[in-house]
This record gives structure tokens, sequence and C-alpha cells, in this order.
């Protein structure tokens, strides 16, 4: 069957880089914003008019409101066009925080969500989704395809050509299971802070029952956004004799001024996966994002 | 049955006007922003933790694309909690233009709205909606209620209580079909301009065969987006000797610096009704939209 990766003209370098590990080619949707904030979209078609019957669209989904109309937009006039199968690799998922109600009436947003790219696509590729109480992404997006990778391993592997005995360390609970998988790849030594949260930017936190004397700490998360967590917890652990800091996350969203608060920190190295496009990209996730495509039974779909 | 009008704190002022004039109370949706652009709602429910059977959702839908995910962030929440009618009154309507593909590949978003709109409410009400190529609202949005108001009609009485013998203007082939409404209420002479659009500032117009010579001309259109149009409609009538020109729309959506742009090509007075919150609003709309609302039998959908 012939395939297409269509990206928009912002994300030209990692669908790109997609396309490459994939070995398909990719074309670019046409956007133009009206003066009113509508959106003109443009599926990009062959020489005979066509669009293949099978696409690949790659958005990753940081400042997702915008993002989510397009998706809507495009995969529903793709169909419109004859497009039968249509993936989505969305390395940053948006809205998966909001799993419950935590006060009566609250809108569960992850669920809503969910369903929305369920009834859009037929699968979804995603990277470490913030899943906390719910255990597999198919809980949360209703697909057969519903494929949750992890950066964790890599980071892990960039992490160990930096030190040689690190220790992982993550700032809140929910972290565990990042902090988990990637010690576990070269056996680091580990722990979790605890974390109160008052708002969106007031949080305590208390370090882990471990010795960081002298040791060179890496903080890994799935995400970074305001940064407040990274930066506090940095704060402690130099405090407490850690003799380097340094951050690992999957997604680095850095809201507002968060970069700028965990160098103050005292923070050294920021790595992160191209996910979300950043300065402090470190790692390339074409080559899993494509092995993870190829593994998609397309003719069961 | 009981009924509750909910909107967000960003229109307080029109719902409330829209609660009054329908005879029922209004509610406000808790709504927080987080620093990486997600939305946290919460609906307001009663005393007993519960939410009416029965909502009518106030959300006028210029600027559009963070607002339809409120729309169906609220509404699929709103079900789940136990609504059973649905209706949105959206006095703007949002992606109407785009009614089909101008090339080849184009998201004809018209159609792609309607149906996310008819999914999520039982009944939409707007005020002239840009239908051009379609004749009724329920062929873009599929519903047995998909009302459609206009404001020319009153407009028209605005312009007769400022001006004896007005000359309506229309700026462009598609804007007749309110100059001819408006114009029809009280007997006035009217004519519309034709225009060639090249991109989305870039037009030319010319005047109809009408003798605008010390006539008080009122502008008239369903919208006012760049302000392009109607300043250099306004320039090429004052030129061509009118008394006045005036401008009267139904949605002041006037992007950037339209209004500015518009009173210095000589515009006097600027009207709209207040569909869009603006400092030009002269018309409130919410006893036709009481009306419209009243007139859909809820038992029947």
């Amino acid at each position: 069957m012939v395939t297409l990766l269509i990206h928009f003209d912002d994300e030209q370098a990692a669908a790109a880089r997609l396309a490459q590990a994939s070995g398909i080619p990719a074309a670019c949707i046409e956007r133009h914003r009206f003066p009113d904030d509508e959106l003109r979209l443009r599926l990009p078609l062959d020489a005979q008019g066509r669009l293949p019957e099978q696409l690949v669209l790659y958005r990753s989904l940081d400042r997702p409101n915008d993002k989510l109309i397009e998706l809507m937009l495009v995969s529903r006039q793709a169909r419109e066009l004859g497009a039968r199968h249509l993936t989505l690799v969305a390395p940053y998922l948006a809205y998966m925080r909001q799993d419950m109600a935590f006060h009566p009436g609250e809108v569960v947003s992850q669920k809503i969500v969910g369903r929305f790219l369920a009834d859009l696509f037929d699968a979804v590729i995603t990277v470490d989704p913030h899943l906390h109480r719910i255990r597999t992404l198919d809980e949360a997006i209703p697909l057969p395809y519903a494929i949750s990778l992890s950066g964790a391993p890599m980071l892990a592997d960039l992490i160990a050509r930096h030190h040689d005995k690190p220790l992982l360390i993550g700032p809140d609970a929910e972290s565990a299971q990042w902090v988990e998988a990637a010690a576990q790849v070269h056996g680091f030594d580990h722990g979790v802070c605890t974390k109160q949260r008052h708002g969106d930017k007031a949080v305590e936190i208390a370090l882990p029952a471990v010795d960081v004397k002298g040791r060179a700490v890496v903080l890994l998360d799935d995400v970074a956004s305001s940064g407040h967590t990274l930066a506090m917890a940095a704060g402690l652990l130099l405090e407490a004799g850690a003799a380097t800091v340094d951050v690992a996350v999957t997604h680095a969203l850095f809201a507002g001024n968060a970069l700028s608060l965990i160098r103050l920190a005292g923070v050294r190295h920021i790595w992160s996966t191209d996910c979300i496009a950043h300065e402090s990209n470190a790692i390339e996730m074409a080559p899993v994002l494509a092995a993870a495509w190829r593994s998609i039974n397309v003719t069961s779909i």
C-alpha cells in the first residue's frame, strides 16, 4: 500500500527524521491562518490529484488546542479524499494528566481527548504519556493500536555515557515508573522525592532517604513543564552535598521561564528527547517511532 | 425540566442578558489554564452535586480553536454527568466560510466543524452564519434544530433611527443577502459593490451603479474582519460624493487594526450587534436568541 507521512511546516525537521527512519516519503500540509485566527489547511496530493490510502500524520501535541483542531480537519478531510488507514504519531500526547475529577464537576479531559483521537485515527503512537491512574494507553485511547513507547532507556544510555555511577532521582512519586525503568537498564542507584502540590506553581518536596553526598545526580522525569519541581529538587540536592545535578526528561515542554529557573538552581546539563523540539534535545526518537509504526499490521485495522 | 445556562467568565455579561431574557438561571464554568496551555474546566453543579438535565451553553466562536476544544470538553462531560439536552447558543459561528475546496486537497472546514458541533449538541442557535454556497444552516450542521437568526432587521431599525433616507451599500456580492434583508424592512435604497480578492488583504472593489452624491450611506455586512474591504468601499463612496458613511455589521470581529483602518477611511458611526463583544456593540441579541431557544421543542430531541 502506498504510504505518505504528512506533517506541518513547524515540524519539518522531526518529520523528515521519521520519514527517513521509516523509509516513506514525507509531504507538508499547507497551512494558512486567517486574520480572525481560523485555519485553512490543504493536504498534499500526488500528480494525479490523489491522496495515498495510508497516511502517517506526525504531530507532537504540546500547546495542544489549535493542534487538536488541525488533527480533526486533516483526518476528516483525508478520509473524504480516500485515505483508509490513518496513523497519528504524536510523540507528546496532550491532556493525559486530568485522568479523574479531583473536584465534583471537573472535566476528565484524558478520557474525552482520548476518545476524540480514537474517533479520528486507526492507530496512535506516542512516547511516555503521563498515565498515572490507568495502566495502559488503550484505556485512554480505545484503539487496537494505541502504542506507548518510552524515552527512559535512551535517556539511561545517554546518562551512562556521561557518568560512571550516577544516582537517578525522580522529583515526585509519579516519576517513579520512569526512574525505575531508566535505572534498570544499567543498574543505576535511584530514589524518588515526595511532593505536596498547592496549586500550579506552589510545591513542597522532600528528598528520599539516599545519601547524595559527592554523587553525580540526574533528576529524571517524563516532562519538564513549569520547572518549579525540578528547580526545587536540584536546590535541595546541591544543599545536601550532591557533586553535580543534571536533568533528563522525555518531554521538553519548559513553559514560560522554566529553563532559566532550572539553570539558576545550579543544574548543569539538561537533556531531552526530540518528542518536543527544544534546544535541550539530545536524543532522536525517529528510529523507535519508525519501529513501532512498522509493527502495526495495517491490513488488520 | 430544570434548565441552566452555562457560560465562560469572559462572556459573563452577554450570557447574563440571555439568561434574563430567557428566564433561566445562569452559572459560570470554572476555567483554569495550565502553564502548558492545557485547560482544566469544571461544570457548575447544584447543592446536591447534580447537573440539570437541560443545559444551554452560551459561546460565541470568534477566535475559535481554543473554544471548539472547550465545547467538546464541556458537552462530553455534561453528558457523562447526566445532561440530556444540550443547546449551543453561538451568536458567531466559526469556519462557515470555507465551504468548498477552492484548490485540490483543501480542507472543507465548514462541513467538518458543522459535523463536530452536531455530534456534541442537540440544537444550535446562531446569528447570520456566513452561508454562501449552501442555503440552510442544517446543511452545514446536520441537526433538527440548527437555527439561523439575523441581525439585519435590528440593524435596519437602528439605521432608521439615525437617518431619514439612507442608502445601504454592501461591500461585495456575498453581502447582498443581508443588505436586501435590511433594506426591505424600511424600504431603503440599496446596492452592492463588486469585489475581486487577491489574498487575505489585497482586494479591489467597484461601486454599484447608484448615485451616492449627498446621500447618507451605510455600509452593511455580516462581518467586519480585516476591515480592508469596508475601508476601501468607504473611501470610494466619500470620493464619489457621499455625505456621510457609517458601517453596520452583525459580527464585530475587527481583527488586528481593522477598526482604525475603517475610522481612518472617514467612517463616522460603526454599529454592531453584541454577537461578538466589542466597543461598537449597539444592539442586544438576547431577546431574539431567547425567543429562538423557546421555539425548540426539547421533548422531541
